[in-house]
């Protein structure tokens, strides 16, 4: 097995509910002959998880130059924080600074194609820029790591996909954020992530309206009219996208199957419907990155980590999905 | 069985689908005890219709002040339209006039309780300005022939209730319009019908944010903490009420049990998740009126009318939550 056919799972914040899901992710794995998972983390704090929840994982430590071991799960361990010290929900400097190197060295081994992908677990904004990040996010830090200042958020499960134009802005804002140029390129990415990286021929592409009824010819609101028809008109020849449709009936049509992704004009747009529809098992993906990330949609969920509650639906969605992408890129750079 | 276990049904526009997912309800449901339908429309277009259909609904005709039959179903013909005229799809003045007698005559009817509730077909809201009477819709219609100067809209499924605060508004104006004192009223009426009409003791109700997040602690919009905040806390000793919640998952914490209602800020916000859960069977109540009237929440379907491809699953919803409510206001005000 080749080392490309690797994809790193970065075990997020160890006080969060991270170690917990990547445990039970790999428990309830069935083998998937086309890739194969290297854990970026910490072998002990997963070794205390696995016996706190009596979940036997065959963990096996691996470091870059070494041969991988032929069973089990290899485990890349980048800190070695003392697991009796280590309270649930509680993140410190210490975990902070573990987490980040996860990422760190997960981009490195993406960029050096020692790993075809990575999948990321949940990390802590605030414990990341305490221990010296100061990104927003991971979204972010990923981005400059990897030199990309354009990428955008999609959110994919198995019956809807949508992709925001914009994203934790005021919502009395967003009317005048929205512009014909970003609506366009926000429609280019998701086709070309669609079609490159989901294996989608023709992919359609709907564009979701602004204001109730799509304003009704102009009666409440003009951005569809103003800003929106003339982003769709400039792509129709280029690719299957259709809109502005009224923002209250697109999600239903494409969870039916009419459309294979909606561009949502703001954060709740798209995401009311698609945590309805994917509250468990909805995966974010980063369109525009040199590398190929997806990540599980939920956060560290503190107050319940260590509880035996934690849900890896999300990662395991996630997991396939990177799976996809990868194999959809392996097969187009392949001679 | 006295008249006041009726319950009339509008047949809409006579163009429309209404005549259509009028019988194909008839000839679907199974005998309610409770209640009894009336229809309030056209005898003739209605023998068309079913004749078109293949549908066989036993149709007797019925005015004020005759007994009703022991058998079949009554309808109170309330226009002659020829049948050979009619044109799917083609509404015109003498439609719209009917259509609009239909609801004159069913509202009089609810006013003296002959009728314990009404359930609405679709109308055109252009035939009923052309027909003489100026209203923007249905709901204004009803509400000035009762008398009615405060009501609101809510959307009504199995899995999810929404109330509106704000509806057909400009989304970049929404949050200039939200204030304490509407949000609060909106609250109350919400308590109200869910308790009087729906019969649930101690509704919990969930008010949704406005910004993406409730806008972080203003980081990203104040209206949570300006406007919001402030009317949930005016009602929360007098009644179960919480929030501002993040929208983005609070119509899934509702539609999994946790809320009885969802206050939503503005139209799409509640009727996105709304449609996507009861995108057939929703059903639209008009709370404060003085009368009970529900409504299927589609319109004419001009594009399908005479097509027999309608639906009667939101017609038997609305049927079905007007005589719920119908009961539960009789079993308030019996003796």
């Amino acid at each position: 097995m080749s080392t490309s056919a690797l994809i790193g799972i970065t075990m997020g914040c160890p006080a969060g509910i991270g170690p917990e899901i990547l445990l039970k992710f790999l428990h309830g794995r069935s083998g998937n002959p086309a890739f194969r998972p290297l854990i970026l983390g910490d072998i002990g704090v997963l070794h205390r998880v696995g016996q706190d929840l009596g979940l036997e994982i065959d963990l096996r430590p691996w470091e870059p130059g070494m041969a991988l071991p032929s069973r089990g799960v290899p485990v890349y361990s980048l800190s070695s924080l003392d697991p009796s010290l280590l309270e649930w929900g509680q993140p410190t400097r210490e975990t902070g600074r573990a987490m980040a190197e996860y990422i760190l060295e997960a981009v490195r081994l993406c960029q050096e194609q020692t790993l075809a992908a990575m999948v990321t677990c949940p990390i802590g904004k605030a414990t990341l820029n305490a221990a010296g990040f100061p990104y927003p996010g991971h979204t972010e830090m990923l981005a400059e790591l990897t030199g990309c200042d354009h990428y955008r958020m999609m959110m994919a499960g198995s019956r809807l996909r949508v992709v925001l134009v914009t994203i934790h802005e005021p919502l009395a804002r967003v009317g005048d954020l929205l512009a014909p140029e970003s609506i366009a390129d926000c429609i280019r990415m998701t086709h070309q992530a669609l079609e490159q990286d989901f294996g989608i021929t023709g992919p359609r592409i709907a564009v979701a309206g602004f204001n109730p009824h799509c304003g009704e010819q102009g009666m409440f609101g003009r951005e569809e009219i103003d800003i929106i028809e003339p982003a769709v008109r400039r792509l129709a020849s280029s690719c299957r996208v259709s809109g502005p449709w009224p923002p209250d009936t697109v999600f239903h049509q494409a969870a039916e199957g009419r459309f294979d992704a909606v561009v949502a004009m703001y954060h709740d747009q798209g995401l009311i419907p698609f945590k309805l529809l994917h509250f468990r098992d909805g995966v974010n993906v980063t369109l525009g990155l040199p590398i190929v990330r997806t990540s599980v949609d939920h956060g560290t969920a503190y107050d319940i980590a260590g509880r035996n509650l934690a849900d890896p639906a999300s990662l395991a969605a996630a997991w396939e999905l990177a799976a996809r992408i990868g194999a959809n890129r392996a097969r187009r750079t392949a001679p």
